[in-house]
């Protein structure tokens, strides 16, 4: 691309918006997976008008468009892969307006999400999808990603939130779908169609998003178990009872021993699983509730049962949690977290099955995550000090994901293929499907400007 | 179309899939609202296979296909407007697996709604979706819909319901997108964004949904009002509080005469406006929360309060909402239910606006429906035996329509666009989305043949 271009570019926008100098280039080419890619040019821009002038630029030049939230991605999705413009939202984090009449919040994509969260709940209002990266990543980052957390299991993921956009398409139209209205059947749902779509069909350029009552109350168990036979049967039992708590988490044995050499503590001693179940509503239910839920996991017999009442004692144990992850990064090793889904009922026969792949592989493979989902973070823990280190690496995630395909599940449930799975695209998505998405790509985005390189070409 | 071509579709398929007569073509014309259309074939398939063929059959010689649930829609989805085949599921209704370890019901589309509520429930399993015609429509028609119902205000409409689809796309391709993983970021979301499309990008074949833990108990309230103000700030404390009820339902002093009139009931005497608060989960919490919201009522100086502990109990007042519509019916007039959203905090004004309405156009307006959402069913009551009656009727609805998109509302929150709505299409959907639903139209319709005439051509 020659600068004269990058100039003409520039006098469409505001002063800052377009940047060319090395260092700017090089603090957008990778998000907190391995790849990266430079790219000619990052564009800044600070509103959806800015927005809609460059990709009406890229899309008339047919320049690869790369969108980019706050770069907290796992997969790699915001890598630029075909030089070209890397398009970051980052500057626009302006909050409209968070309306505890109406319930809604209206959002420049990058706000933090954390942010957002904060200031709905000082007016009791409640966002509730909670990637662990919320102190850090944007909800339009979020909405590209369609990003969950262990909330997910009673409060559903961004897309149940995403009531409206304002959605810049690939040529540069600036559309309006959906609205404030918390129900709709007005055409097509292309609110929720456009997320979690990686950035392939356009760039969000605000968003309508909905908000809960903030509940009064959250309280939480923190269980320790003898095995994880004994947590998928606690798991079980909870739903049984008819509990759909707002998160229901789960350890290994490896994931327990890497915290316990971390924080020098004996508390998970003889523990070989972890189980946390969170419920939130009104505080007489949640403390009755969790009464009842902790003589429920008495039969299991567990090593130790802590409970938390209120919101503090409650983020001490997902303190706990939160260093299950740094404890795996002290072990020295390099950690694959592949976030695969198996259905409910499989959680055991997963938990088995890698712990197979760890003897075989001979690389440690720590599990944790939102079992209530299905949805567990598969750590591979590979030791690049090794020779044949990534040969064996590589077979087993090809292990793991085709594992996981015939046992129903997915490959991803929170990250998305970016390119840390775009290899197994084609096993995930059978011909006829990756044609349909093509279709759609085609439809929207016929000169293939928007993300190039990733799983749609 | 002629009988030769007809034949030759019939040898593709198994006896009786194929129907010519008379009698059944004429039953499968319209369905609750008032268009009707004669088809020239009425297709029956029993297998996705058929299915298949009838569409690849039809997209060769370019015949239009009218997918059709079991005609409980409210706005002319299913009526024929080109002739063509009218392609009916309602004989594919196996309910193929209700799975209680992976909370999944796999299902063909003809399956009556409630008949997978009830066995659900029988083994502990939940699926909330609840449209007022539950006993008699399809979840095929469900999903085509996007069907809500009273319980969306906590769980949702039918695409959060929607984990995985077998779908056939317009030339006869069988797709299957999503699975039973409870969370997936596989590629894009197709399986909700199919779900609401009306018929006009393929027909659902076999479905996965779904499943929640039964919550063990219910209870509700019954509150009669004074005024519609009182109401909305009954709903407006329900929340101020924390909860999120399972429903939330209003109805007014048009719709509260009516049924007084139908029961001879005095129980609604000095009442000018009547709350459904609806709670579920653990016995205990819930008895304890109903009292709370019971006290939480006190200031509003209701004329009468009456809790329904159980399920029992609780459907006794749903068959008191149910008498609402019924009893709508018995006025003689004709009842136009207009699906109408508004944003939470604007109910008030809305009523406030059917009751100018009611008085410049000099035609009873009855609103009920659900108020948590805020959407309300605005029922235009037309006296046909009036001269000059269908012109007042569309000045009504139209002033209705434009009233409620100022207000950033939306003029179908649950019924879908079909034909009632089509006339209002362009003014809900600027030019820039309704191109939008265009490419995407034509990317997987190209020939145009899916449910022609209604809001996409």
């Amino acid at each position: 691309m020659n600068l004269k271009l990058w100039k003409r570019l520039q006098r469409q926008l505001s002063p800052g918006e377009l940047r060319l100098d090395e260092s700017t280039l090089a603090a957008h080419a990778g998000d907190k997976w391995f790849a990266t890619g430079t790219p000619e040019a990052v564009a800044l821009p600070r509103s959806a008008k800015s927005v809609s002038a460059i990709l009406r630029f890229a899309h008339r030049h047919q320049i690869p468009v790369t969108p980019r939230g706050a770069g907290y991605g796992y997969v790699g999705g915001c890598v630029p892969m075909r030089g070209g413009i890397v398009l970051s939202t980052a500057r626009m984090r302006r909050i409209r307006e968070i309306n505890e009449h109406d319930f809604v919040a209206v959002i420049q994509p990058g706000v933090i999400t954390a942010d957002l969260q904060n200031k709905a709940e000082a007016k009791g209002l409640y966002y509730p999808p909670d990637p662990a990266s919320r102190a850090d990543c944007s909800l339009g980052g979020n909405i590209a990603t369609n990003a969950g957390g262990p909330r997910s299991l009673k409060y559903g993921v961004t897309s149940d939130y995403v009531l409206g956009l304002q959605f810049a398409l690939p040529d540069g139209t600036l559309v309006r779908v959906g609205g404030r209205a918390h129900k709709n059947k007005t055409g097509f749902d292309f609110p929720r169609f456009f997320t979690g779509t990686e950035g392939l069909l356009g760039i969000v350029t605000e968003a309508t998003l909905k908000l809960l009552p903030l509940p009064p109350f959250r309280a939480a168990l923190s269980v320790g178990l003898g095995s994880m036979r004994a947590a998928t049967r606690g798991i079980a039992a909870v739903f049984k009872a008819g509990y759909l708590p707002s998160a229901l988490e789960v350890a290994d044995e490896f994931t327990l021993r890497a915290a316990t050499k971390r924080t020098g503590s004996d508390r998970f001693n003889g523990c070989r699983a972890h189980l946390i179940i969170e419920l939130d509503g009104q505080e007489k239910s949640v403390r009755s509730e969790l009464r009842d839920l902790k003589k429920l996991m008495a039969p299991l017999k567990p090593r130790f049962i802590d409970a938390a009442l209120g919101a503090e004692k409650v983020e001490a144990i997902w303190q706990l949690r939160r260093e299950f992850s740094y404890s795996l990064r002290d072990t020295g090793l390099v950690k694959l977290n592949e976030d695969i889904v198996v259905p409910r009922g499989k959680l055991e026969e997963l938990f088995a099955f890698a712990a197979r792949l760890q003897k075989k592989h001979a690389m440690p493979i720590a599990c944790f995550g939102h079992a209530g989902d299905g949805n567990i973070h598969v750590n591979v823990m590979v030791d690049e000090s090794k020779p044949g280190h990534a040969r064996r690496r590589d077979a087993a995630l090809d292990e793991l994901f085709r594992w996981v395909l015939k046992h129903d599940g997915v490959i991803t449930g929170e990250h998305g293929i970016g390119l840390a799975k775009k290899r197994w695209w084609p096993l995930a998505a059978p011909t006829e499907v990756r044609q349909l998405h093509q279709r759609v790509k085609d439809a929207l985005d016929p000169k293939g400007i928007m993300n190039p390189g990733k799983f749609l070409s």
